[in-house]
């Protein structure tokens, strides 16, 4: 029986989040955190789907029972993901799904857009198909459309293409556009608050925010705009100490934007004041991931983000997106 | 021998600070801390300034020693104050002068101003002068632009006027015109990190940025105008749940500016946990001090203040400027 292991990387919003939802660009970068998905071909018609970090370890199914609508079960996105593969494949098989993910859960780190990613490729390669990278970035998308009704296509082309992507949101009809930036390096350290949020409640209280003081918080989102265009020009001309000041800027348009909160703002000052050149809440906010960037003093702003009672790692921008390791 | 107590308001920015420097309008409030002095005449030609807040706590000179350029000394400010006076009145008088201030020194509450201002009231109303409100405001202003090199005359007015001034800065030789704002109560909560920090340093520190960053700096500059003007709006319309949000609004952008730090953060967070309507910090940031909006749980925000080991008081808005207390 054949066996495949593909993996796919986590993200971080280096720049631009909420305007992004406003049609301004945004900066993402994978990081080296990676979801593993190993997909195990079977005989029978039985499709099993194992995870360590899930409160269900472990979800048993009948092929027939995966087309069935299922938008809450914390194995949608596999689901969603093995049933795009078949049709795209126009052939399906029993399997069993193990994920292995170093990327904590509703943290804003996209994980869940890892996950479908990897599994596309791990499944699609398991039956043979041969498929472009930009295709599983599309059917990644695909799949958390139909998991979340909505869905930024940020995360899932992250996911599937690594590196640093600008994100120039396509207006009406459009699609989005995506430039890969050529970075040498980009140390950082992620700060986990260890708070879960849903980005759709921040989203909406930007929204709500907006409509009550538009002509005071659509300066916020064109100037958070800008910040994103000057950062890639300094991405482009390697200016470590100007990308650290815009990440600053830039975290303070998000306070102003009502997005951030006690424990992000704490370790945000916490990384500055141990040496990072500059820190930011990193997606939705309210909770989730700060990112510190960090050339130099990584393990002084690592301990300090720990000192305050919170979960740190060192990460690096990881030019590979989806893989396959083995198979 | 004639005695005279004449007292004046400390105050606070409520809105526009920073931005002010910039052109853009400013909100400050005189609030009910008071710096109270009391002048009493001496049949010689000595003169003694006592406060029990200064490290010297007592410094005695001759009268003829006034004129001289002092702009270190801690009393300085009371120096400077009574030569003006002495100018004033054409006459002058050995003289003790009592400061009994209500107001942390250098922690961005116009204490400073209040002090030259209610100097300036008690040795003109003891040497039988009568005054305007304005022009004791326009001394005091003198006297902190001969003291500092360079002052706004913002804290003076405030201090002198009391209430709420909406402060438009006068463009090249224009003047500065104040528009005072009548406000049915402004309940506040003040936080003081403890922290003293020089105005110039901050002031210097967001001309750096804005060098650097302009096309980015420029548009939070106009913003923080824009809030400040829908501020008086709603201070007339008596919209307090708006007032709470564009002073959350406008705490975002001073962090953009790169003028808070971990300590203000914390107590802001601090507050509005505890059920502020908005809160940011006030004045030049970098310490000093924040202000809370608590139209209601005043003691819980004050508590919580505390809690992270920081000084806290309520304060109101003073509709009182300047005024004779006793004499």
């Amino acid at each position: 029986m054949v066996t495949v292991t593909a993996s796919a990387p986590a993200k971080v919003i280096l720049f631009g989040e909420h305007a992004v939802v406003y049609g301004k660009p945004a900066l993402a970068g994978a990081i080296d955190r990676r979801v593993y998905v190993t997909a195990r071909e079977r005989s029978d018609r039985t499709v099993i789907l194992r995870s360590e970090d899930m409160k269900t370890k472990e979800e048993s199914l009948h092929l027939d029972g995966l087309g069935m609508v299922d938008t809450r079960g914390e194995f949608r996105y596999v689901k969603k993901a093995l049933e795009l593969a078949f049709d795209r494949a126009g052939s399906m098989t029993g399997i069993e799904i193990e994920i292995d993910s170093r990327v904590p859960p509703a943290s804003g780190l996209g994980s869940s857009a890892a996950v479908s990613v990897s599994t596309l490729m791990a499944v699609l390669t398991l039956l043979g198909e041969e498929v472009s990278i930009e295709e599983v970035a599309r059917l990644g998308h695909n799949v958390e459309l139909a998991v979340q009704g909505a869905a930024s296509p940020t995360d899932t082309a992250t996911s599937a293409f690594g590196g640093i992507l600008f994100i120039q949101p396509g207006m009406d009809s459009e699609m989005d556009r995506y430039d890969r930036i050529t970075v040498a390096d980009l140390p950082l350290v992620v700060g986990y608050t260890g708070i879960e949020r849903s980005t759709k409640v921040l989203v909406d209280s930007v929204r709500v925010l907006r409509q009550r003081f538009q002509k005071i918080v659509d300066p916020i989102i064109s100037d958070i705009g800008r910040i994103t265009g000057e950062a890639k020009r300094m991405f482009e001309t390697g200016d470590g100490e100007g990308i650290g000041q815009l990440m600053n800027i830039n975290h303070g348009l998000l306070e102003a934007l009502g997005v951030c909160n006690d424990r992000l703002s704490r370790l945000v000052y916490a990384s500055r004041n141990a040496g990072a050149r500059g820190a930011k809440l990193t997606g939705a906010g309210g909770g989730g991931c700060m990112i510190a960037y960090t050339p130099e003093n990584q393990n002084d702003v690592a301990d300090a983000i720990t000192a305050c009672g919170c979960n740190a790692f060192s990460a690096h921008i990881s030019i590979e997106g989806v893989r396959v390791e083995k198979g």
